[in-house]
């Protein structure tokens, strides 16, 4: 465990992380109000930092203790690229550690479901594939976009359901949270259309093993698209975009979760691989236009692109339907590589995931390492404005005599801990679930959050 | 042309994009010292602002002018959007327009070269390519990278020019520049290694058809992987990286540069769309690993995420060589789609390039006014910073009776203006070439930037 003793107090604002184990050293970042560098700081620390930004952004990320040796390591190996380019300043805040998953190995099935008008078939239907699936041993199963219901802006407001309310209101969401209790796996349920007072959402709720509402992901970029002759659909038309990105923790590693149309925002993954997410779900109906063009193309890029795994799960398809749905439900790992996949028809596929080839993968191309900070950042605003409220006067060695100092829910192996004036922000709001029912149960029970 | 006479003065920091036509809309940001919106903006539009940012990125962007229906338009079709979501504010600073080049279609050829050790041969050996590709009509021609010289640390400070003192120190990029200037054509000349003083690096010329250096790319990510067992390079060894993103205005459009390993830093791609770019060339040696595992996805990837053309040239495959690049020489339209390829030999690929395309595969996908600003953003650090210096009370009837007004290097179609308080940045740096004498031809002759 790292220590921050040598850091003095008198800068305006601080977020440091801290990290077990020597592959990831400490690291701090620092919002500066003036252009110079603090002369509170350590000579050694000074060294080391470089303060080239705008005011709007005077963030600077520098190494700091634990040892001698530790701070030696860090001149000798990356003393340019931490110095000059200053790669931790390409995400803003800093990227959280790739999370420490309960379970390196283990199997994840993908349900390509074949979705009918008739929901209570549907829904049957849907938990007979489940069961199946962990039959064979899957501890994660991934479930479609829209499985509930057919896939038209007509559907969604009859086929609706008010998970919140939970219970008779929403069986679609009953069924999940009742299988995933009984055969103890981890369920990314797709996506139903859930109505929340007048708004209606596309959205994915995730169960723990112990059938419990871990989080609720509502589509955050809605599918409107115009391809005349080929494929138009306004889903703006009946729904509403989600508030936040989802990150939850599992017993199978922390997952994030996008749906369909949110594959399309790169942004959105490199904001999930730097709260340290182990793998991406995106439950997609693609068409028989956007399918073949780019539905592999954009799961191999996330991957490739933040090095982690990405699943995704879409209807069977329904050449009779209004929507006709691509398939290709399938398991991409951290090199971009295809693990597994299926055609267009109904099909249950299952794969193991390792995640120990995410290291590796870090470790043969260290991408994180060497991007320019200098040159580009991205912003992950939520996380910058998240606070929560405890105060105290020290932590982990750590001490901040003149600012409250904040601590963000502890996860894994790491614990993000900011020290700022409490001035800096007048509003401040807590990333992580947008709906304070979120974090419940179907029957709207709460249940303890568990976003990093 | 747009006028800004509705907007009042007493904002801390405002950027205006002025753009003739009517696809793109005007539009401001605004950097708010308060968390309020200033009384003094005009009631519409203050009602499409909004004002959820932390202080430290309090960027907001909003459409304004210039006329009643102009301002009806926006309301009707992106109000829920501009509103909530601020899709102009994934930009820091707002993304500028899609250049509007000079020609709409023309012929590109990428010329996929066998390198050798005899740098006499090499350069005579490209100089009959690039006639050839003239010949079949090519408007700009694209060279592999590192194509003088074996693609080895050893080589490298054996085969490097002084690209700036020019003429006898750098026979390769005098050759290039005449072939340009007597064939007429836009040169991406690959790249070759630089000296410059006592550092060495991976450096791409870029000529107009008038034989002058318009931009020189130093490869900004320097290739230091290690996959054990299949392949391991470090060029930081002997290189030094760039220290600039590259865009040039050209006879054939605003054309990015990435080399190489640069291309799997996707922040480099949303970067360079965001300054306007229409296409970027990314010479590049990928290997036999590398190469079937990621050279086709990553060039797709950046097509399709940022709807622009991406056009990549790879030496030639020689099984005997130190280093064995992959080849596959490609151009790739905004949609992701392969338009040509090559498999390893020697080849001129010649293919066409619609410009316009983009703009239909941005009406048919409208990702940009999808984008989430309230969720991520992504920060061109040196565009921020940019500033020229001159000192005027108004421009294009928009008036800053308050502040300065610094006026960047007019661009094709845009203007860029910012009215701020002199005392906000307290150092400047204009964004464009790192290297000063980047604005000059082979012999150090100042020329005309034409960085956007």
């Amino acid at each position: 465990m790292c220590h921050g003793r040598k850091m003095k107090a008198g800068l305006a604002f601080m977020t440091c992380t801290f990290q077990s184990g020597n592959l990831n050293p400490c690291h701090c970042n620092f919002l500066f109000p003036s252009p110079n560098p603090p002369l509170s700081l350590p000579t050694t620390l000074r060294s080391i930092t470089s303060f080239g930004n705008p005011p709007a952004l005077r963030t600077t990320s520098t190494y700091y203790n634990c040892n001698t040796n530790h701070l030696k390591q860090i001149h000798a190996g990356f003393a340019t690229m931490a110095s000059a380019y200053n790669p931790e300043q390409a995400r803003v805040p800093a990227a959280l550690p790739l999370a420490t998953p309960p379970v390196t190995k283990f199997k994840i099935a993908l349900c390509q479901l074949l979705v009918t008008a008739d929901k209570e078939r549907n829904i049957a239907h849907a938990r007979k594939a489940i069961e199946e699936a962990a039959g064979k041993g899957a501890q994660l199963v991934l479930l479609p976009e829209i499985w509930n219901s057919p896939y038209s802006n007509d559907s969604f407001p009859v086929y609706a359901e008010d998970i919140d309310a939970g219970g008779d209101a929403s069986p679609s969401t009953a069924m999940l949270s009742e299988v995933a209790r009984t055969l103890k796996i981890t369920l990314v349920g797709g996506s139903i259309p859930e109505r929340c007072g007048d708004k209606l959402y596309n959205t994915c709720c995730v169960f723990g093993a112990d059938g419990k509402l871990k989080a609720k992901h509502r589509k955050i970029h809605l599918f409107d698209i115009d391809i005349p002759g080929k494929i138009t659909f306004i889903e703006s038309k009946t729904l509403t975009a989600g508030e936040t990105p989802t990150v939850v923790d599992t017993d199978v590693g922390r997952i994030a979760i996008g749906i369909c149309y949110d594959i399309r925002f790169q942004e959105l993954a490199m904001l999930y691989a730097a709260r340290g997410a182990n793998m991406i779900c995106y439950p997609g109906a693609f068409n028989m236009t956007t399918g073949p063009l780019h539905w592999e193309l954009l799961q191999r890029a996330r991957a490739v692109d933040n090095q982690i795994y990405v699943a995704t799960c879409s209807p069977a398809r329904d050449a009779s339907a209004g929507y006709v749905a691509w398939g290709h439900s399938t398991l991409v790992g951290p090199f971009g590589e295809v693990l597994a996949t299926t055609e267009h028809d109904e099909a249950i596929v299952v794969a193991e995931i390792d995640y120990s080839a995410i290291e590796l993968r870090r470790t043969n191309l260290p991408l994180e390492k060497q991007k320019r900070g200098d040159l580009y950042q991205l912003v992950d605003v939520q996380r910058l404005n998240s606070q929560s409220t405890k105060e105290v006067s020290s932590c982990h060695g750590f001490v901040c005599p003149n600012f409250k100092v904040q601590e963000d829910e502890p996860c894994l192996e790491s614990r993000n801990i900011s020290c700022r004036p409490s001035t800096v922000y007048p509003t401040l709001s807590r990333w992580g679930p947008a709906n304070p029912r979120e974090g419940s149960d179907t029957r709207g029970r709460a249940t303890a959050a568990t976003q990093p």
